[in-house]
């Protein structure tokens, strides 16, 4: 049975009891319709999830389950913010598994969003996490520019690419491909807005330890890209770890 | 250089001339604003294209050119129309390579979409290919049935795919990694639409000889499914036939 599913504070949980807030009770009953009395999974998004049972203001704790549906790694994505379709990169790349999204100034990028737009994008990126059955919900951090991001995730990281067109560098494929692959690697990677990189960004990004990658011949565009990345990435990390760890089963559990 | 391109019909060319309609005149003219005498590209949209240029009327051709941006495979995607977001499914799988594109009607797929509709999806198809430069505009064929898609795409096409979820199948990564790559296969794959597949057209695909594969532990929307699968697909077969082809180079080359 497939419940439906909502993101809690962790303030909000005392005693195995669940205080809703206004936003939660018109989503449970006016949107879901759901009734006193039906269950629903509560997620921290951060990993724990419990099966609840509603009452009219509460939702009592009937018991934990386990979600299998996040990657065995961790993926972040810098992603230069473009003109238009951040709302689609967060939706569709939740979806895929990311863990962290970083929007990124580059040198074709507008100015600084909003913070709107920032809470906005936090937002979407809960409800992707909630219909794509994910017990995590990524983070979307304040966007900071390309040589800071650089810097920040850089170092750390094993495994650093950054996307380019028109360069002949080893495809993403080829890359992962050739990868090993661990339990809980890291994974950075970042896309290009409208127009690409400049070259000055892309000398940055390889003194900042990122590689350079393709993500085929053709010219992809800002909001493409991410998907694509983020699926390459996703399939080849489940694929990997799965055969080395064969308990890596999709779904839902209950706990023992 | 990268020049602005655009789609011409047969007819319009005769004895080196390209003979612009009102749209095209619009387009190069107030749209990209080129003046008589600036280049571009123009493409028939199945295979060849030429470096033109522009007269107020027509564009003369230069000379011809190779684009090698086509993928060395043809893929064909069949996709259970979706409420949302089929402009953003033949946008993006445009960009990453798709051959054509099957809007199939299923159980759980809203009534038959009107002429206008499609119209307006070839339209975005040539619009995809010209702005990721690619050779070839996909094909948008007339909606069917999914039966009927089965029975057309099934038999014929050695590679065929229905991405399903929450059914414990092979994912499509395992698959493509394991396939033979040879060019010029042609690979069929089919993603649903809100709510997926009854368990009566999951039957139906297996007899049809598609097999079952998953997208991994996640619940995709409609929309994402096709652009991962799409992205996987194309990823493996530029690595896997390159590999045999050292030739395969992206760019855009003038004929010798």
């Amino acid at each position: 049975m497939q419940y439906q599913r909502f993101v809690i504070q962790p303030e909000q949980l005392q005693n195995h009891i669940i205080e809703l807030n206004r936003e939660q009770s018109h989503y449970l009953r006016r949107v879901l319709r759901l009734s006193p009395g039906d269950r629903a999974v509560a997620l921290t998004g951060k990993g724990k999830a419990w099966i609840v049972e509603l009452t009219p203001d509460q939702a009592k704790i009937v018991h934990p389950i386990t979600l299998n549906t996040e990657l065995p790694i961790t993926i972040t994505l810098l992603v230069a913010i473009p003109k238009q379709g951040v709302d689609d990169i967060i939706r569709c790349c939740t979806e895929l598994g990311v863990s962290t999204i970083v929007p990124v100034l580059s040198e074709r990028t507008l100015p600084k969003p909003s913070q709107n737009k920032l809470t906005r994008w936090q937002r979407i990126a809960e409800e992707a996490a909630e219909q794509s059955e994910r017990a995590i919900v990524p983070s979307i951090i304040t966007p900071m520019k390309l040589n800071e991001a650089l810097m920040n995730y850089g170092s750390g990281h094993k495994y650093c690419y950054f996307c380019t067109a028109r360069h002949d560098v080893p495809s993403l494929t080829e890359i992962l491909s050739a990868q090993e692959w661990r339990k809980q690697d890291s994974i950075v990677i970042a896309t290009g807005c409208e127009g690409g990189w400049s070259e000055t960004e892309l000398q940055q990004a390889q003194q900042a330890n990122f590689q350079l990658v393709s993500l085929g011949n053709r010219i992809l565009r800002a909001v493409t890209a991410p998907i694509t990345a983020t699926s390459l990435i996703a399939g080849f990390a489940q694929m990997r770890i799965k055969s080395v760890d064969e308990s890596w089963k999709g779904g839902e559990k209950e706990k023992e």
